[in-house]
């Protein structure tokens, strides 16, 4: 029995080697991915919600999964906030000591504006809200606050770096509006010292007055922060125009592929198709919703016919304000779909590593697997989480995946105007769209 | 006793640990090795053996070196064969089917030229030496040979897709020479379809008739075959100029830290400090010799005295003839210095997976350490060669591993005008050099 049950073990095994081999073997072949996010990024460009370009994106991820011939496909409708930037913003530093110079500037998602004459003010820098709470009224009112912590670059995985710096973006404003600053300059969540601002969203506390809040470059947050050891009158002038207009409705965009044996249990592959309004959205996160259409396209390239239904979803409006991953679970819940899995790739579609896995079951199920993925390099299966689109469905029992590339190019490009097509590597982006395709093939062939 | 022992073993094991963690630290927040690669690629440029800006690499690496404070820094001369390109190469396409058409084209190194006539002739398609053995004479005589065997995109090192179609740019001269072939284009050893050629270097075998070389983008070797088809009368123009010339007179750079308990047993670590004539030798090889000193430097920044004497080691003339490499180990044999291990990297500064290391016993050695190095993302450690420069060491003993980082992105530029400085990244650089200095410390402390 032990021996027949071995037997059978290894069978299934080799067997799941061949079918990954394959899936493998027609990715780096025969995948349409590439020149699709060529066709995404190029002609299509960033993808704002609200803007013209993310609608035209729907469309074109309609029509292309259509032309997969995918089981069903459809759009989702949700509103969405309709951010607008304005004109190029200007950030200006004025110094006795070091004279007046432009510094390189990028207004934050979700910002107000300055008004059409801009602000000027003295600034105080600070790294953190503690030293913020310390310095106090007396110290900020009427002054302009300069977050300026840097990323950790000891920290091997640059997301944890991210994650150490990224409060000062997201909160910075309302912290320092509550002190009585007039606007924040937050030094850029980059993991390199370079001239490129990087944006990204903010959010308002309810109750506390809107300050407008830009961000710096690396390069010129520490210019700023040298020259205001040397001039602590130093002033600087911002000025931005944008502004937050009326909800828009847009759409998810949603392709099916009907399960042979549990149609009514659902896998969700997705990414988001909005992005910043700079740069092309490549990295983030166009490549990774054109992977999420790979992993199905995959599917039906090799005659493999899963058992649940698997859905590929572009969420909308991941960057300044979640509405599409809210909306999908809000109606997930409404129509009673059972969701049993849902992977995202949000994190670039740089090499693959392997995945990060919410459930510790499942983490110790898929590290069995490692044998299976050891042949393409893919070594990493650990604790985390799945991404923001798909957080809405946790309170569904849904298990959380989330694709893990190398993470040490990302944020030189995340949010910034460096985000474009040529940075990405097609047999790169590829190996990740197998190794996702991989993994969902063993989870739902063998459950959880 | 177990106790002690086992007590003893987890220990170092944390001492280990901390090492390491400092090494990795110091290289991702101090390392000067992005900045110096800058200055050896865009101020110096591309390094072709017998060039002159091979000299003024010799010059910035020893200066360079002796700036880090080793003790001691030495050239060693050597004498290296000295191409010349000349003149911008031609080919063209000349079909009655398609018309006349200019197709990207590089001469392959060691090349002889075509005179300065050029020479048209009709084409001969083949995949491989079989296929021109079965045309024979009758069909060869007189006719250009179309070397046309592309990678195989599903081997997921790219170096096995090299490795499996590069025959064609070695020896395809001399093998069609041998029917009386007056010329060959070969399709460019490249891991996906562009319009960039890809130089390297042929061997003429001795006794054979030298003919002329090129190398044509993979596009154009995919329209080449396509328009062959239809029009078997379709002829191709090839013009190019290079030549050999003079042997000159070049140098190997040797920095040394001396070893502390066994001064006379040597560890080299190594890249070649050649590079083409086209684009800036930034992963090949620059990034490698200036990991190799980042080595070096890591040990005196962090105060690691090591036991053995280390070398780094820029050898010169990798790519049109090994003389560096040759030279190094001629002369260690003859002052009977020991050398007992050598690593090299030569394959890209990509994101760092592993090493190959030849010895079975050191390979079990060293994924002994897997634990030590899993923090940082590094899985492969597995059977394999070091690299061309520290081969011709190998019959003195000296163990051999060779870095390995990710392949995924190496040969859409290796050897192409696209090889320039703003392809490598800072950090996956840096994590390179350190995942290097980790492994030379380990290897260092406990012997092997």
């Amino acid at each position: 029995m032990v021996a027949t049950l071995l037997s059978f073990s290894i069978m299934a095994q080799t067997n799941d080697a061949e079918v990954i081999k394959s899936i493998y073997d027609e990715a780096l072949t025969e995948s349409p991915g590439y020149e699709n996010l060529r066709y995404l990024t190029k002609v299509i460009g960033h993808r704002l919600a609200g803007s013209p370009q993310a609608a035209a994106a729907v469309d074109y991820t309609r029509q292309l999964m259509e032309s997969h011939g995918f089981d069903t496909v459809y759009l989702q409708p949700v509103m969405v906030p309709h951010w607008v930037r304005g004109e190029k913003e200007q950030l200006r530093m004025i110094s006795s000591y070091a004279g007046t110079q432009e510094l390189s500037v990028t207004a934050l998602g979700n910002s107000i504006g300055t008004g059409n004459a801009g602000i000027s003010a003295q600034v105080v820098e600070v790294q953190n809200f503690e030293e913020l709470e310390k310095l106090g009224k007396k110290n900020i009112e009427g002054k302009i606050v300069f977050f300026n912590r840097a990323f950790d670059y000891t920290k091997i995985n640059t997301f944890r770096a991210y994650g150490g710096a990224v409060d000062q973006r997201g909160a910075g404003a309302s912290e320092a509006a509550k002190y009585g600053a007039v606007a924040v300059v937050v030094r850029s969540m980059a993991s390199q010292i370079d001239d490129i601002p990087h944006t990204g969203s903010l959010r308002y506390q309810d109750g506390i007055k809107q300050i407008p809040a830009v961000a710096v470059s690396t390069l010129d947050a520490n210019l700023l922060s040298t020259v205001l050891k040397e001039d602590q009158q130093l002033k600087v002038y911002v000025r931005t125009t944008s502004r937050m207009e009326e909800m828009e409705p847009s759409f998810n965009v949603i392709g099916q592929i009907t399960g042979s044996e549990k149609p009514d249990e659902y896998i969700v592959i997705g990414g988001h198709l909005d992005s910043w309004d700079v740069g092309e959205g490549a990295h983030d996160d166009g490549g990774g919703c054109i992977q999420s259409i790979e992993v199905l396209r995959s599917f039906k390239a090799l005659g493999i016919k899963p058992k649940h239904s698997l859905r590929a979803v572009m969420f909308m409006n991941e960057e300044n304000g979640l509405k599409g991953g809210q909306e999908y679970a809000k109606v997930a819940l409404e129509k009673n779909e059972k969701h049993i899995l849902a992977m995202e790739s949000d994190r670039g579609v740089f090499t693959p590593r392997g995945f990060t896995i919410q459930d510790p079951d499942m983490l110790k199920q898929v590290q069995g697997w490692a044998p299976l993925f050891a042949p393409y390099e893919i070594y990493e299966f650990i604790p985390g989480g799945g991404g923001s689109d798909i957080g809405p469905l946790k309170n569904q029992n849904t298990k959380m995946v989330g694709f893990l590339p190398d993470s040490h190019r990302y944020f030189k490009l995340h949010h910034t105007a460096a985000d474009v097509f040529e940075t990405v590597d097609k047999r790169e982006m590829e190996m990740g769209a197998a190794t996702m395709t991989a993994l969902i093939y063993l989870l739902d062939k063998y459950g959880f």
